[in-house]
């Protein structure tokens, strides 16, 4: 498939390469792209400069957010939470238009200290504000709570965790989870509508507090039934 | 050891029931003592009349509040969230002076329809509430994102899934995780101090969203690592 994926840290670039590792077209989205291909210095997470990344990975495609959405018929939002709107709003009502957009992001917010708090949460979720803001768009949340790596080789851990989706649209819920099965996830819960996507949102307050106890964040949420 | 458990609801009553066979001694708390045993018919939320209840389990002493905590080592508050501040108040000050106090409740508001939000979150919690009105109880967070038979009964789930302790005194979480390990929990991660309560709180929107996903409150997470 066509695959866009705003966003070029660490979850964005490893999507993309696993994306192209299954066989798909991958464009990544940026908001200036020739600045970050133009970038030879770590970023300030500790991601390597772009520009070694992108000689790595000469099958990925990088372009502005608009350009690299327009031939999608699947948009990755892999942006920081802070930032999604303002990317999203780059791509436009028409450019999202009847698209599936898989939504990862997470509404952080790093000014009160660490650990970051929710900018939304309970009564709404990033979710339902890009849902409600591009309502043509078919919005789909998942993958939200695990760290960039086990997003898209889930077989890194020794045992199989579980995945959620939360979306309006029947249709757009299957692409994802197919997506998410040649990922490798095996365990796939549709939790209903996109306001679910306030629960696997909330998850990130434990998960925080786990990277923090555990030493790393290699693990996964598996619902045992 | 000698346990007091705040509140006859379904939480109440199985952990109750669960420690004397587990061979400690319980006294359930309640509001009105007098009144709670002469109730013949079900509660609002199904439980079984707990006159009923109590003629079945004779192990199991009956008193208000105060009284119940009063020869207690270990306070278990079982009422729910909207409530809890309310009956540890008539417990008070000094009759939860150095006691362990497990909190499970959820502090969960009902008042704006299903499913219920939470009353406070992410820059506070339930347990922290507790914690700073009582300052020299030794508040344990724990439990609280499964329901009453798994707490009391784990392993009636086909895998064990995880538990999560938040405090800020060390040998109250010990004596919480070794009470954890008699009713068969196996897999128990400090998650650190009562802060971190925040986290395990917000797991109540996921766990809401599942029980509807699933159609039954019996599961739990698992933190596959």
């Amino acid at each position: 498939m066509r695959i866009a994926i705003l966003g070029t840290g660490s979850v964005g670039r490893t999507l993309a390469a696993r994306l192209i590792e299954l066989g798909h077209d991958v464009t990544l989205g940026t908001r200036d792209a020739q600045a970050t291909l133009a970038r030879k210095e770590a970023d300030a997470l500790g991601n390597a400069p772009f520009a070694d990344w992108a000689a790595a990975n000469p099958d990925v495609t990088v372009r502005g957010f608009a350009d690299a959405a327009s031939g999608a018929e699947i948009v990755i939002n892999a942006t920081n939470g802070s930032a999604s709107m303002d990317a999203l709003a780059r791509v436009g009502m028409e450019g999202l238009d009847g698209k599936v957009v898989l939504d990862l992001a997470n509404p952080l917010d790093f000014s009160r200290g660490m650990p970051p708090t929710l900018l939304v949460k309970d009564t709404d979720s990033l979710g339902e504000q890009i849902q409600r803001a591009f309502p043509t768009a078919r919005v789909v949340k998942s993958l939200n709570a695990v760290t960039a790596d086990l997003m898209a080789h889930p077989g890194n851990l020794p045992e199989a965790g579980t995945v959620f989706v939360s979306g309006n649209d029947a249709d757009a819920k299957h692409i994802v989870t197919t997506l998410l099965e040649e990922f490798g996830h095996q365990d796939i819960i549709d939790l209903g509508d996109i306001t679910t996507a306030r629960g696997t949102e909330m998850l990130l307050p434990v998960w925080l507090r786990l990277y923090s106890a555990l030493g790393t964040p290699a693990f996964n949420f598996k619902i045992v039934r």
